[in-house]
C-alpha cells in the first residue's frame, strides 16, 4: 500500500460531499474534536434557538407557550424526526427523560409482557449504565428477573425460551464494535423473547433500521451524533404492535391520557405518549430538535461511508506512524463489525490521551488502557486524522506523554 | 373595614423591601403575571448564563467542562443551595430527573425498608402526578403495597401499624391549603411509617423545616417559585440518616460509586449521589441554579409575610369587588392554612380566566370551577391584585367573560 501523505487527506476533504456541513456548526479553533460519541458539538443554530426559547418563550410567553410555542408537542414532534433516522415510523419514537430511565421504563413494562420468563439478557462490558438499570431492576423485582450477561459470540446460543428481554447496546461505547441487528432479533423471537436495542452510539452514525429487523423496543442518547447538547434528554422506541399493551411503571402525568383533567386516576395515554412520565426538559428537548434536524437533512449512506473511510484511514496511518509505540487496536478491521470510531489501546492510554488533549487533540481515555476515536463525519475532516495520528507520533517520539502533568488522573476524562 | 384603594396598594408596593428583587426579572410588558406557581417567569441572569452554558461550557468547553465547568457537581451543588431553603443540611439535597420521577425513585425505595407493611397513605385531590406515580408503583410490585387515599383531616387518624408511608404534598396545588408538616411527620413516626413531602408549591414560597420535623424524604419542583426554566429538573431530600441504607430501582450510572471506571456492577456511591440516575441535564441544572440563588439572597421570613398579606388582601378585594357575581373562595381565609396562593371559584371560571389572559392578566383555571392566583412575592407588586381584582370586575360587569372565543378549551390553560 502506498504511503499516505497529508495531501491525500486535504484532497478527500476537497471531495467530500458532507463537507459544507462543518460550517453548521461551532467548533473551538484550532481544535481537532474526535470525542463526539461522548458530547457532540453546538449546532450554531442551537445558539439561536436557545436565545429563542428562553428569552421569547419563557420570557414573553411564559406558561402561554405550551400552546402558543407548541411545547406540549415536543417528546412526539423530536421523536418523529429521530424516528425517520432509524427506520421507525412517526408515532413509535418519544423524546423524554435520559437513556437511563427510559431503559428502566422499557425493561420493566417488557418483562410484564412474558409471564412466567425470567431471564434478561445482556454482555459483559455493555454499557455500564445499561448494566446497573438491569440490576437495579433485578433488586427491585426481588429477583423475579435475573439479569444474565454472556460474551457477545455466544448471545445467539444463550437465548432460551426462559429469556424474557434481551438488551444489547448495537455499536460498542469501548470498541466500536457493531451487532447484527437483525440476526440477533430475529433468534430472540424464535425463542420467544423480546429485544430492546440501546442506539446510543449508533443514531446518526450508523444506518439503523429498526422496523426492517422487526425490533420491539429501543433507547437512544441525544447528545452524542445527535449534538443536542450536554445532558439533552435521551428517546425511546416502541414498535405500534407494543404499544397497547405496554404498562410502564413511571406513569406520570404527561404520559397520561389526559393530564389536565387532574383527575386522581392513572389512564395510559394511547400510543407512545404513555412512555413520558413528568414534565418535558423543555429547553433541553427544543436544543436536541436542532441537532435532529441537521441530522435529518443528510444522507445517511453518505455518513456511513465516510464514516468507515476515516475508520479504515485511521487505522492504516496508525499502523504506518505508530507502529514502534506499542498501541494495540480494539476495534474491529472488519468494516462491517465497526461503528464510527476507532479505539485503540496503550499502556500508557491515559496519558498519551492528556498530551493529546493539551494539544487541543481531543479523544478521550477509557479505563483500563483504550483510546477512543470518534468520528462524526458531519463535523471532522479527514485531515484532522492525519493531524492526529501526526501529533501521536510526536507525542510518543519526544516522550512527551511522560511528563507530570499528563500523568494525574481526574473524575472525567 | 375601609373600604381599600388603588393607592393603598402603591403605598404597600412604596413600603415593600422586597420590591427590589422584581428588577431581577424580566416581565413581558403590560403583564400581570400570577402563575409563578406553575411556571415561574426568567431571571435576567438567566439569560446570560444560557448563553454562557450554551456558548462557552458546551460551545468552547465540549466534553472538558465536565471538569473545567464542574458540570459533575451540578446536582450536588444545585441541591446544597437548595437544601437552604427548605431546612435541610448540605448533603441531604439533589438536582435531578423530573419531580415525577424523583417520587418514584425515591417512594420505591422507602417502601423497602419497612418490609411487612403494605399501605401507602395520600390524599385524593392530591397532586395527579403524585397519585399516577404511586398507582404505577403499586402496579409494579404486583400489589404488594395499596395507595390509599383519605381525606385531608382523617390522615392522622388513619396511619397505622400497616402504614409505610405517607406521601403529600404540602401545599396544595389547587386551593392552597398547607398542611401541618411536623404533626403529620410526628404522628407517622409514631405508627412507625416513612413520610415523604412534595414540596412542589412550597419551595421558594412558604417557610420549610425539614429536619425540624424531622421529614424522611421529600421532592420537589424547579420550575414554579425557584423560576429555573420550563420542565427544569426537580429536587429530592434524604434525610442524612436513611442515605446509607437507601437502595432506589433507577440505579444509573450517575449514581454508581465511580461512575467512571465502567464496571460491570452496580455499586451506590456514598450519600445524595445514589439517588442520580443518568446524565444531568446540564442546561436545565445550570439555569436552575440562577433561580435558586436569587431565591437563597431573599429573606423567607418577608416573602412569607408578602405573601400572606396579598392573599389576606386579595381576598377582601374580591369579598369588596366580586360579591355580587357568584364567586366562592376555595382558599382558607387562614393565614395559616395557606400556601402563596389563592383560588376562587366559579362556574364560569374558564371563561373568566380566559378573557384575564386576554387582557395580559395570567392566572390559571383548573377543572371544574377553580381560577388559582398565585403571589410570588420577588416579583409581584401589591398593585397587580388591584388591577387583577378590578379587571375581574369589569369583566363581569360588562359580560366579556361571555365573548365565544373564551368559551373554547385548549390541551394546556
Amino acid at each position: 500500500m502506498d504511503t499516505l501523505t497529508r495531501d491525500v487527506f486535504v484532497e478527500l476533504d476537497r471531495q467530500d460531499s458532507l463537507a459544507g456541513f462543518r460550517n453548521q456548526f461551532e467548533l473551538p479553533a484550532g481544535h481537532i474534536y474526535l470525542n463526539g460519541n461522548s458530547l457532540g458539538v453546538l449546532p450554531k443554530a442551537a445558539k439561536a434557538r436557545a436565545r429563542e426559547v428562553v428569552d421569547q418563550e419563557w420570557g414573553q410567553g411564559l406558561i402561554r407557550s405550551w400552546n402558543s410555542a407548541d411545547w406540549i408537542n415536543l417528546p412526539r414532534r423530536v421523536g418523529d424526526r429521530i424516528a425517520g433516522l432509524i427506520g421507525a415510523e412517526a408515532g413509535e419514537v418519544a423524546v423524554a427523560d435520559s437513556t437511563s430511565v427510559n431503559l428502566f421504563k422499557l425493561a420493566a413494562a417488557a418483562v410484564k409482557l412474558r409471564p412466567g420468563r425470567s431471564r434478561i439478557l445482556s454482555e459483559p462490558g455493555n454499557f455500564p449504565t445499561d448494566l446497573y438499570i438491569l440490576q437495579g431492576l433485578e433488586t427491585f423485582l426481588d429477583g423475579k428477573v435475573q439479569l444474565n450477561t454472556v460474551d457477545r459470540d455466544e448471545i445467539l446460543a444463550a437465548m432460551d425460551e426462559d429469556t424474557v428481554l434481551v438488551v444489547l447496546t448495537h455499536v460498542h461505547y469501548k470498541s466500536g464494535a457493531l451487532f447484527d441487528m437483525a440476526a440477533i432479533t430475529r433468534r430472540a423471537h424464535e425463542v420467544g423473547a423480546l429485544v430492546l436495542w440501546d442506539l446510543s452510539h449508533s443514531t446518526g452514525a450508523v444506518p439503523v433500521a429498526l422496523n426492517e429487523a422487526n425490533v420491539d423496543f429501543a433507547i437512544g442518547c441525544g447528545y452524542k451524533y445527535l449534538n443536542g447538547g450536554p445532558g439533552a434528554p435521551g428517546f425511546l422506541f416502541v414498535a405500534e404492535r407494543h404499544q397497547a399493551e405496554l404498562q410502564q411503571p413511571l406513569s406520570g402525568w404527561f404520559g397520561h391520557a389526559n393530564p389536565f383533567a387532574m383527575r386522581d386516576d392513572y389512564e395510559p395515554a394511547e400510543g407512545i405518549k404513555r412512555m413520558l412520565c413528568g414534565t418535558t426538559p423543555v429547553l433541553g428537548a427544543s436544543l436536541l430538535e436542532v441537532g435532529v434536524d441537521i441530522m435529518a437533512s443528510a444522507d445517511m449512506s453518505l455518513i456511513r461511508d465516510k464514516s468507515l473511510r476515516m475508520g479504515e484511514l485511521f487505522i492504516e496511518l496508525a499502523g504506518q506512524r505508530l507502529s514502534e509505540y506499542g498501541f494495540g487496536i480494539a476495534s474491529s478491521k472488519d468494516p462491517a463489525q465497526r461503528g464510527s470510531q476507532v479505539s485503540l489501546t496503550h499502556e500508557q492510554g491515559y496519558s498519551i490521551m492528556q498530551a493529546l488533549i493539551s494539544r487541543h487533540i481531543i479523544g478521550d481515555f477509557r479505563a483500563p488502557d483504550i483510546l477512543r476515536f470518534g468520528f462524526a463525519p458531519l463535523y471532522v475532516r479527514y485531515v484532522d486524522l492525519w493531524d492526529c495520528v501526526e501529533a501521536m507520533a510526536e507525542i510518543m517520539a519526544n516522550g512527551e506523554w511522560d511528563r507530570a502533568e499528563y500523568r494525574k488522573r481526574t473524575a472525567v476524562t
